[in-house]
């Protein structure tokens, strides 16, 4: 199988961007991702469950369960925009095959929307942090690079792992442009500051006022999911270790 | 190959019920499947082979060998009710991997034969087992939790791993309803106790009279089949390292 | 690729039989290969190379150099007698996958040539090995054991690990019938005396006079070839980890 | 996925040789495969990706970023001598089961486009190097070895770990000629003084002036990529632990 995909509709979109929204440091993209799908009301077209997840499923006191997925949502924008494409999850794959695999589930899928551009949300994490936390960013291409320092962000220097890394190296390779936004946190709880400003740098590129007024309940939804799966505390021990290795996890 | 399939017959079923029996806590599952597979008489009509089982042979004095395999068995009802798919074998998969694929296979298998029910026993591990043990459930939907409920379950809170927490998440994701029943128990040894209870609220499901008087007969088979694989102990390692996880397996 | 195989020839075969012959405790499958391969002049018809091989080449002081294969060898026999086709390498796969994988593959050639048959030939390690090393065996079925037991060997009690036990696995659901002969050895070294007896053995089965005058220098040819590999310290120091998990490999 | 594969072009090429130059012992293969694109202007005709590289990208101060890529490159040859196909890459893969994968893929590519014969070459780990490092060699075939030793080359003894050792086993099989040319090194840093001697004796075998005087370039420009990468670092760890085990890496 290596990964089931269920299509529920294949969508008309206009140029659509893919907006990707994993749980990683600070869970920043997970927050975001799940804010923007509560604010937009997003509609879920996919579901993907990969052979690399975690091989469990967590229930919850009013007997609700999850597994982990991946899930694919869209929003279908009026004002002339172009419309998002939304990849939001409880898991990453575990292992760095399972990463390549899902990663190039989800591209193809998109392609076939007619989706060449993509925007991942990250976290970037710092031993301090500004009042004001800084944005930094990669990008697929030097024009893309451009548009997201327009947007007031610094160049980012060092490795960005995981899902966020791979969007740009393979996502860039089959044809996507786009960046990484990296928000600084300290990246030990999900932290919906950090979130609340990447999220505004994203709402200046796409020109959409995103209300942030709910979103501690879209922190607070992302922290409980994440804790009946353990990842919460599995991410900080991950971390730890890759201190360790004088690497950034993202 | 990944997987191994010998289908030996394609049974004509009306409506059935999927029942997974593979070794876990308590090999609860694992002796209700064979004890319905003796009493019922259900017919083998397919093997499979994971590549992502153990790459041995364990023989006996009698001179009979067993490798790892898993089975499907039908039992067709001859009183108006549903018939049934009993899931049977000496081993879940080595890797999360090769568990994926390996429910994968079976749902696929089980699909094409119209089955859209499934009902997952295990056991829950318990310090401490009430003289009749509760049985906890949970389920795909909402409906399907509430006729787990009518049968006298509880709400199981917490992770179940393993195949019979597959089948809830990917099962559910392929369109398949149905509920786990985790029956409490020490989880030390073939608990030919607990399996009876699980047995019991099995056949008020499906409304049928399952004669248990060979049931320990059921257990010492399992006993001695997963002793010659080494499980026995294998998984009680298991459940020491899992419990300093603080999680349980089913 | 998984497995990249190359076949030379499609030989017109006559109901053959299998023979199974990598590199395993004490060496006994793989100098008795040698052997029949040099005695019987059999041709090579096909080459195997698998993902789940090690990834290196060694190279020798004349210049020639050897990397992880499998091979495949015929001999038309022409007595009357049946046909042998003789499964040799340098390797087995280093993961479970990749010897599941690996044997399938194989299983599926010798199909395709109407091959039903198959013996393996493995060393059974002991602390203390008779004058005249006694053959144990396993099989299939009833009546291929009761085959084996005629040639004056006893039953095996235990675990086969490895090619030799995936053969009676998997080639059992594939439909084939056979046996393995394990012959006693200290299984520290590449064991000419018990390779000896294994050959009796299958000769008698056979029908077949195998002359083993030569046989020291198939023993030699495989520890020169094994050492070039470092496969003969990488076994033994498997072995010593088995030992510890009261396990035997073949 | 396995492999993502974008081909730009299929180039018409008369009887290419295959150079490998990924990253290795003393980088050798790596610095010359970049001096040989950057001074013959070879054009690059295709990228893989495979799931068993990193899941990382790296971003550099002045906003590019590199992720784990393998590329292909063809030099058509205007004196009349045979054309190249030069394979260069950043990363060879993380798993054995990787590197066979990749190998495999780039040998179906260059045989596509009519080529039979390859030179890999690398550093062969000394702990004390001449001043004029020996070179060493390893070929598929005693013809090749021949022409390897003509060009004053000695023959290598020992293993060959890596896309190097695989080329010649993985290559001969599937039909391919040539040979490995390993040069001294001590292995501990990007290695201009063994690659200049290596591209001298790859010149001599081409009939081919190659210009080194823009080697140190070619390494700098090595030595940033990889340590962007922290593949220096952890080549040196894997030499390392490599040494234990008295084998050698190239």
């Amino acid at each position: 199988m290596v990964c089931t995909i269920e299509i529920y509709e294949k969508p008309q979109l206009k140029d659509p961007i893919l907006i990707e929204g994993l749980p990683g440091i600070g869970f920043v993209a997970n927050i975001a991702a799940r804010h923007l799908i509560n604010e937009l009301k997003a509609k879920r077209f996919a579901e993907i469950v990969s052979a690399s997840f975690q091989d469990f499923a967590a229930t919850t006191e009013s007997g609700g369960f999850s597994s982990p997925v991946n899930e694919l949502y869209y929003w279908k924008r009026e004002d002339g925009g172009r419309d998002l494409i939304i990849w939001y999850g409880n898991s990453q794959a575990l292992t760095t095959f399972g990463q390549y695999e899902l990663c190039g589930k989800v591209l193809d899928i998109v392609l076939e929307l007619g989706c060449r551009s993509m925007v991942s949300i990250g976290g970037f994490k710092k031993d301090e942090v500004q009042p004001i936390p800084f944005i930094y960013s990669a990008a697929t291409d030097q024009e893309s690079l451009q548009e997201a320092l327009d947007l007031g962000t610094k160049i980012m220097v060092g490795h960005i792992f995981g899902i966020a890394g791979l969007l740009i190296g393979l996502g860039g390779l089959k044809g996507f442009r786009g960046f990484a936004l990296l928000v600084e946190t300290l990246g030990m709880y999900p932290d919906a500051n950090a979130t609340r400003h990447a999220l505004a740098t994203l709402g200046k590129y796409l020109n959409l006022t995103i209300d942030t007024s709910k979103l501690e309940a879209a922190a607070d939804e992302t922290k409980r999911t994440l804790e009946s799966f353990g990842l919460i505390r599995n991410i900080v021990e991950e971390k730890k270790k890759e201190e360790e290795q004088m690497r950034w996890f993202i």
